[in-house]
């Protein structure tokens, strides 16, 4: 049904061509997939270094009959036909490298890296080590369409969040932007599937190291605190102190968040429920529930959904949760919705 | 190797006998394995109520061929023979009518309810009912032997702790008794196996509903909250402001808690760190270990240990974790363990 | 974005109408989900019995925001809107009860229970218990497209297969049709997720049963024995002898079958491989991979596909593998894929 | 209250002196807890090759505070302290280099390889490549006591089991050793947790790739097939013809084993359950349970016991099943039992 080097997809004949370059990491997988299922989108070129240039399938046996396409280059010169987006999923540090080569040919690039995410290029550095394109950093646009869907519109590169700042920042953006909590002590403590950890077989994602197991990792340290401040503050919470603490969880897929904090004035449960609801109703991916129905990591696993919820605490701290599917909505999923919005189509198209 | 109704012990001539009331709950297995194997003690009364007495390995086929003796009776008149120490692992509401009748016979007693742990009979019948014998309430030993050794050795009546506040309440410990903590601001974030959900099949505890899940429960409403401040109270702590938020993750055992509190005054890591080894330096079961080598609820796990770390957060606040098996630190075990401090054993004897 | 009562779809005119009878079952859930993304179809009633007609995304939590319809009626009169077809997914002897009353209002039935599967009603009553609908099981197509595409094609009543049987007859069918396998001794070893259970909560389904545990059941005696036997026979093996053992895995979704058979005449792995490729290299939805390259139950998970293995074993036996999502092909994917193939629409139309 | 280089253990003073050879292995882990716990042993040595000779513990977080003894040479010349008995827990291949400088030592070896199991050298290169030590094969004893204890009695060397011929053994043995089974069409299907993979960081053994996945391997070619198929020939089976397939389950520990087998002449569930229980009678950790009761690998993690089962299949075939540990009855804690043997104590000191 399917000859070696050809992705099935709908048979639509004026489409948006993508290429993925970074193919073989994991939240390639799910972009893949989400991309071969999509109506309006063809992906025409997989980039990624392996001997050879083998099948994607032969990589991720599940593509086996949905996209046998093998491996190309990195370069936009290995690309054979011209795509309309680039999705750079490489590691820290290399996208920088390549984004440019990417947009000096005039593409459009949706970079899963952290590296055009921080505005502020001494705290990258500090976090992250040097920085070589400064200059395009200015440009990019923060990938949560729920909140910053105008900069998403027109932007010719789209910095796709971490996933604990997606679950960190759609939980606290009523708040923030209603102007209901204070910026100081806010605690926000997640916990992650093992995916989050990429494949590279270490001895931390081991099967046996990570099941029947949790534990806090990089308390007080984790590269994602500066980028959750830098969210909170572009939704107008000035100067906000955040202390985050993620946790490995035994699962495969799913970010849940736990965060605490000040509200500006008392609130009763009802009221903070009401600035969420209000917040989030033209919404179609993100869900609020009541603080006694708490979301579930599976109740939006391998989807584009974030679900929220927020209970007041003896008046003048609130607890809020939400939950994501680090691979999907904390990556390859809100990926494809920053496409969507990029390139005028339906938001919810190909996602779910 | 084994007749009916025997349990396999270690054959020896001067032991303390247990009675377990209660022995067909989860923590009940456990207790029952630790007590088989323990070298100085022997089960000689398994109370149950199920149909027709049957041996207690039908019900946990674990126990077949190393503990195959019938179930009996709850009341004290259904033991053949008089017990030392009688174990009552049974509901919050049930164990309060029948610790009095042990008692009255002069028999000591481990309660694994909440019924005897909360000294303030009104806050105890603010979260969980009405209390029946406030009576015994007063003599009750609070059974964590690191906090309150001297309390348990010489106690008639040991109530065993909840597994939360066991968690939070070793891992703060240190810092609330050296005065370096805050009463205000305390949040405690745990996350628990599912074991701690008991072993009555409700739609909750179903795998398919637990697996690849994790979600926050009962968040601002848990009994055990109100039990965390009064260990902390009685640590010296004035009038402590709890926030208590259990999660549940997928796996079967295991309590990780990450609790944030503010310092009474500035300090870095090694001050924190040496506090708290400090405190546990004598003790055989709790390991303090450096914060950047978090404690992991596996390396805990099926063992009466305590692993525990802190971390500073810029200067005025710190991070603590802790990891218990909920099962074992968190229930029988720790059991055993206030068995063997009040019988003036070993305090470490069949325990690891 | 959506209203009570309303399940999102792509928002076509002409589009295949459904009901779901018995919308409250696992199955059901994976059936809504596919159903409210497929671009062909809607649902127009969810029928089920829980107090008070609550939205199914009551039930589900994974449907807020996406299918927050509310349950009504299970009978026909109960439907406001006609459907194209009806989806039964209610438990074995009740469908018996609801299929005639649908077929008799014109309308098309895919069942998932096992009353139409079985044509020998005698064989369906030893193993089912008493059959009140005989005559409409001569009709039933029996609804593996795959091997029986051309009665789907005309059925008014479609038996959905067992997800075991699913499993065994797609591993099996190339050898048993190109007549390379024998009748006699025909091993079917079967290992299931615990979705297979549904989500009915009974103590066997419990996560702390289930997980970090594996163990066959119903040895000798499951039902699903017969109608793997009955398939082969379809095929055109006569009188095959089928022993088939399923085994409960930790995991939520996925079947793996390994088969061990007789082969008609020595035949090596090349052999065999090739005339498994040639048996499915039109359809869309099987793999077959190379023996040394064993099929993995997460490989197909969450998707209508199915890969299949086949290794030689000294010449003369061989042992075929098989994987497939229980929940997916093994029930609800294969549903719609069979309403695909009955209403002329594209096979892989919704699926992938 | 442990020092740096010590072990607790019970405080005796006649104890067996151990040293393990291979420290850093998932076995030695299991093998190191029993030992520390072991009443009449002492561990004097740890060999392992890490740089600096770090403690155990900090290879072994579990091990913090019951073992922080340092790791040393893997030679002879290496031991302060000369032990009583030598657990080599070292790769295939490597066992036969350094077993030889044990035994010339004089002291008593208990290997976990490959290396001594096989008793015929051509099938031993076959299978492994080539073998150095031939000599010392001769007089290995295979040490699962309950089939073969006079052997393990008398032996110098203790050829360990693998762990899946352990599980097939004492299942198969009752029926092999009283004639009931044919030695044609022995099919065994074994499941094991991930454990088995040992704890060397590979793509295979990476959390996302075994958690929610379970898939046959090696179909037809794993090392284990010969091994079973010699010690079913050492009950008197002439010429088994055993096919062993191995699956990978989505959990830590356990192997479950289906093994289907020809009955020489007809017989009944209650037969062949006789047989098993008068077999296994005397011997404290195997348990024989009805059919109708299958064992599953949790009722013996753990602990060194077996459960066992047999179903009888239409009168001439039988379903033999059987559960392990395969860490603790499949490698460390069998090799304690052979320890117990070797040295006269009571078999199931330290074991449960």
């Amino acid at each position: 049904m399917t000859g070696i080097g050809v992705c099935l997809t709908g048979g639509n004949t004026t489409v948006v061509k993508t290429a993925i370059i970074g193919a073989t990491a994991y939240t390639s997988l799910d972009l893949i997939e989400l991309l071969v299922r999509h109506p309006e989108a063809d992906i025409t070129h997989l980039g990624g270094r392996r001997e050879g240039n083998p099948p994607i399938s032969s990589i991720f046996p599940r593509l086996r009959g949905t996209c046998d396409m093998e491996l190309g280059g990195l370069e936009p010169a290995d690309l054979a036909e011209e795509p309309d987006v680039v999705f750079l999923t490489l590691p820290h540090g290399v996208s920088q490298e390549y984004a440019p080569r990417y947009l000096k040919a005039g593409l459009p690039v949706i970079d899963f890296s952290a590296d055009y995410r921080l505005r502020d290029i001494s705290v990258y550095e500090e976090w992250y080590g040097k920085h070589n394109d400064p200059g395009n950093v200015k440009q990019a646009a923060y990938g949560i369409p729920e909140l910053f869907r105008d900069e998403v519109r027109g932007a010719k590169l789209v910095a796709n969040p971490g996933c604990y700042p997606t679950s960190a920042l759609l939980g606290l953006a009523p708040l923030a932007a209603a102007g209901l909590m204070e910026s100081a002590d806010i605690i926000v403590d997640s916990k992650s599937g093992v995916s989050g950890r990429g494949n590279k077989p270490d001895p931390g994602s081991m099967y046996c190291e990570c099941n029947e197991n949790l534990s806090a990792y990089k308390v007080g340290c984790h590269r994602h605190e500066p980028e959750i401040a830098q969210g909170l503050g572009m939704m107008g919470l000035e100067s906000p102190d955040v202390f985050f603490t993620p946790h490995l969880a035994p699962m495969d897929r799913g970010i849940q968040s736990s965060m605490y904090v000040k509200l500006a004035e008392k609130a009763d449960d009802e009221e903070l429920e009401k600035t969420m609801r209000h917040r989030y109703e033209d919404e179609p991916f993100v869900t609020v529930r009541p603080g006694d129905d708490q979301p579930r990591t599976k109740d939006v696993a391998f989807s584009n959904r974030c679900h929220v919820a927020v209970k007041a605490l003896r008046g003048d701290r609130a607890c809020v949760t939400s939950v994501i599917d680090n691979l999907a909505k904390g990556a390859a999923s809100q990926a494809v919705q920053n496409m969507n919005v990029m390139f005028g189509l339906s938001e919810t198209l190909g996602l779910h």
